[in-house]
């Protein structure tokens, strides 16, 4: 135990659900959180939870979730199960008063995740949707950057997420990998960009039987255009992002370690045509700044245990968290339009106002 | 002149016309070529050209195509001037019984480029695009690795051409752009694999008037997908295309000069689902073959060099052309089918065939 | 416990002696292997072995290596000390009848490896040394290449090894950081071709009171030369190495997991000066050839788990692993010539064969 | 004719000697300078100093150097022939009076060099070695770092300068390649800072009589080391140079146009051992700032039209150019110096000062 870190019966109890592949992590950023005292690990298969608990004498192995809910100091659930679990571990967690965080997508359905974001208010708990990617280096400084009014007003948002992926039994890769792409929209656009339609035409040129090439386009509230497109298929690997705006233009290479993000401060300035005589309209139309490209420094710490720090924050004071419930709602809500837009041949769907999302 | 270039008289006269951006290249490409006896460089601005035709004597310069076509020893044109003159300026040469070559792309509209195919099918003269792009070391090679079987069957083609690029004041990134994208496409794909829709998307954040960021998705008849992004707002410059294929899969990468191309013998064997049990069928859906990646070495020949042999070759046989009329008029339809859907919020547009058109 | 694995009964038992920084992934390693049965986790600082063994029931912890040696099942002793205790912890190890692997350098002076070497070679057991590069599925095929024949004979070898690195209290950057490569140069060339002489360079320039940055010049007896630039104070990362042969060259650049190898079948022709006429000479010097490159795919077994089943081959066998003391003790030698041209300001030091290093 | 430049009559004569590979560019850029007429274009190959004059009316072509220093209307000659014949032609021309600008190297000896400085001294003349990279904007720019301190003191400079190249009948790789990478560090370090010594090895692996793989280390007076890696057999082109300073360290990558320059502010602080405690030392000797990259906006300016305007500025000033021939000298110097190494099988060879070289 490090020097800081409170006794376990000062700090609130937590339980993590789940021992696949993302439980683990869970297990291990808890432990070392000091914010919070992991009391259990439930896993249908105690075997394997056994396993990834056995470092960790404190923490109980259990396969079933009441148990978890039987123990008291058990304040909050944090769930690693597959998503079409999510509703009823959830839920069930949430009606014994328990605060929940629950790994993406926050559910199978739009509706199914309504359910929770509604029980979660009623009971006055906290939900937490474990968007992992807004809590690492680079996604927060490319929200500050926003926020900040470094990039002047988002142009346009151009995000590639491709490689040589595992072709999924139950989702598409637009379920499969759209998610962190439409959260981490969600997390660094001002509040008042909203998306207000979306696009999307994808292929199954393997006759798998599902889209495994696909391109999504989102209309934003302000004209912005944010266009992803996600690949099962690709050799090469390719994790890009750049979010072009009135001031700089950011390229986020997620691949390159050394450089992750670049920020240029070079790009058009723009004459008014209606403004210039004939002959000046074509070599005065635009004119280009050509100045430095920083990379800024980014810290090191891991994704996850921010989120855990996150979560600890918003249980103590009772305050949404950054990527709460309602940012897993609206994900959702993006996803089925999407679905939607490509089983009609990529028709423009709208994205609805929903009172219960917020933002 | 090298050793075994022909004596001039022997050669087929040729005049250039349009000592612009473009026409240098073309005059300095027939002077260096054993096919063509260059004798005429024509444009309004006789001081540019002179300048240009300096350094050959045997080129005379002109301001008007008259004296060119006026000169019985010239039997082909090479159009270099905008593409609103396009029409014009190939039709007086079709009807004075030359060969055209002309630069992309073949006209300012369909209806247009459909005039000038039918001219010059109605004479028997050979009508030329410059779809320089296509005779590339780079595009001969990835056309013949489709052709010859080496990829398989075409999954999917996905084309990224951005940069900060100068915002035109006539034509919007789609037609700046787009058009090499579609032409290589038209080039390399095999006779039967025809596009039968095409959808389009865009934004023009800076209020210029026209698109500056456009994404452009074709269906192919057989059942691939296309996909192309074309922007002038990019800071960071990508010219890479990728094409998936039953066997292996191409990354083109225009500007690493030191490996253009990579082919991957990498990809997804598909287990058919149906055949499977229900516990074997997460983990035997799809097998990887991780095999070599071979970059294959690439001649450096400048391609306009070969496609003005290329239509020394059309002229001398009276076959067509690789990049024909047709080729230039099937890009155009493409491109108004795009412009459509891009008024029409991003609809599928159905690219009809065309009795003109070939293919 | 995997399927095929046999029983802990009829593996032979090893111990792990040291919990710092590479014991854990030997334990981890040891416990994944089908070839060993790992009995104990030996640390001075129990606590911390405790927590490294505690996933693994079957593993005992031990702040002493008399425990350790007093268990009859234990064959081999895997030591992850300081280099400094490397002497002292495998000659008892040796003396106690079992076989040792030892983590690089095999110990803090030639001398000291030299005693071990003896030792071993004594009492017929084996003593191996763990640079693990060598069991990289790259070393692996590079030393593939060069001994089949593909590259042709090795003309020069040039290997950059750059990084930020920490400043290290007792050791310099060339101890530090070119054992790796001195390693992998004794692994992969032919066992004809040995350094006869080496030349080191180098620069303090913190005032550190050590070598920061260093240049090493090895000659071999083949006429070739390998060179290797070390450095702490880089502020970008590189580890490529170009093997230059008279067939192929190859670059290995470590840092880019999509291309690791690239074999270019590209390279120069040379034509014999004197059968030339003088205005020959220039033009006819010299043809290249410019062939496809190709990155080959390669495994992505851990090292350290390959390492590990070739102590046990070697164990089985009687035979030399891969990289045996005597390889661990060449590197060493050329350390400490290199350690001594740095001192003599670069000069030239000769590298004497030695009987007991073999090879 | 440009707006600002002033007519023929009022800018200094000058002709270029050398219708071969350099010859055109100095031609291009002298015609497009406002500070310069050319007169005369001179090679005893007539025909192809014809072709290269042949699109500016202005330019007399001869094949003999009296015609042109017979013109009272040249003031200076800019000499590209090759080096053998830099002493003859450049002597004949000071003798006669003119202004002389020679391509690197300065002279095919030091002492053929020194000549032509003595002369151009006696007789009051510019003397300029053009040495073309430190016009770029790249070299410019980190001279500028070094000079203003941005950099803080330098402590090393590595550069690698690799390409399948031509091998030279005359030059080894060290006299073709290493005077780029000599010239930009005589031009970017403080006058305070200079070589005092080198040591050079190297080998001929193909047997062509020539070395074709080279490394260079220069000790200089600060204590800080300059290492040059050149080499014709590299399948793969790096040209890279990093700069390392106490404050920041910079990396200068010439075949990336999109970020050349790479301006690290991250480095080691070093704390100073003996303050510290014995269990202190470890942690605390060295702390790493990690701050941000900065790569500047480099302007897209031709060099050579800076080395010509540069030229100009000391003709009409009488100063010293700042790669005058003293700089020339200089280089000439380190690398006789180098090949003296080189035969020497590495061993350290002074580099004395020199009275007439400066600095």
């Amino acid at each position: 135990m490090s020097g800081g870190k409170p006794a376990a019966e000062q700090r609130p109890g937590i339980a993590v659900v789940g021992a696949g592949y993302w439980g683990p992590n869970l297990v291990r950023n808890l432990m070392a959180s000091p914010d919070w005292d992991l009391r259990w690990l439930c896993d249908l298969d105690t075997d394997r939870a056994a396993r990834v608990a056995a470092p960790y004498s404190s923490v109980r192995v259990t396969g079933s979730l009441d148990d978890v809910l039987a123990d008291p100091a058990v304040t909050a659930v944090a769930i690693a199960t597959p998503a079409r679990t999510h509703r009823d571990v959830a839920l069930t967690a949430l009606r014994a008063g328990r605060h929940v965080l629950v790994e993406k997508p926050l559910a199978a359905t739009h509706a199914e995740g309504a359910e929770l974001v509604a029980e979660a208010d009623e009971r006055g708990l906290v939900l937490m949707c474990d968007h992992t990617y807004c809590y690492t280096p680079a996604v927060t400084a490319i929200r500050d950057m926003i926020h900040s009014g470094m990039l002047g007003e988002v142009h346009f948002v151009d995000s590639v997420r491709i490689n040589l992926g595992l072709i999924q039994p139950d989702v598409d890769v637009l379920w499969d990998l759209a998610p962190h792409d439409l959260s981490i929209l969600d997390y660094i656009l001002p509040e008042t960009v909203k998306p207000v339609a979306v696009a999307a035409t994808g292929a199954d040129p393997l006759g798998t039987g599902r889209t495994c090439v696909a391109y999504l386009t989102l209309r934003l509230s302000s004209g912005a255009i944010a266009h992803g497109h996600v690949n099962w298929l690709s050799p090469t690997k390719v994790r890009t992002t750049i979010v072009g705006g009135s001031k700089r233009t950011l390229v986020w290479d997620d691949l390159n370690p050394a450089q992750r993000i670049s920020v240029f401060d070079r790009g058009v300035d723009l004459a008014r045509p209606e403004e210039l005589g004939d002959d000046q309209r074509r070599a005065a139309l635009v004119s280009y700044r050509l100045g430095d490209m920083v990379a800024p420094a980014l810290g090191e710490r891991e994704a996850l245990s921010v989120a855990v720090e996150e979560f600890a924050r918003a249980v103590r004071t009772g305050t949404p968290a950054a990527t709460d419930g309602r940012a897993g709602l609206r994900v959702l809500r993006i996803l089925e339009a999407a679905s939607r837009s490509l089983a009609e041949n990529g028709a423009l769907v709208a994205v609805n106002d929903d009172a219960l999302e917020g933002k």
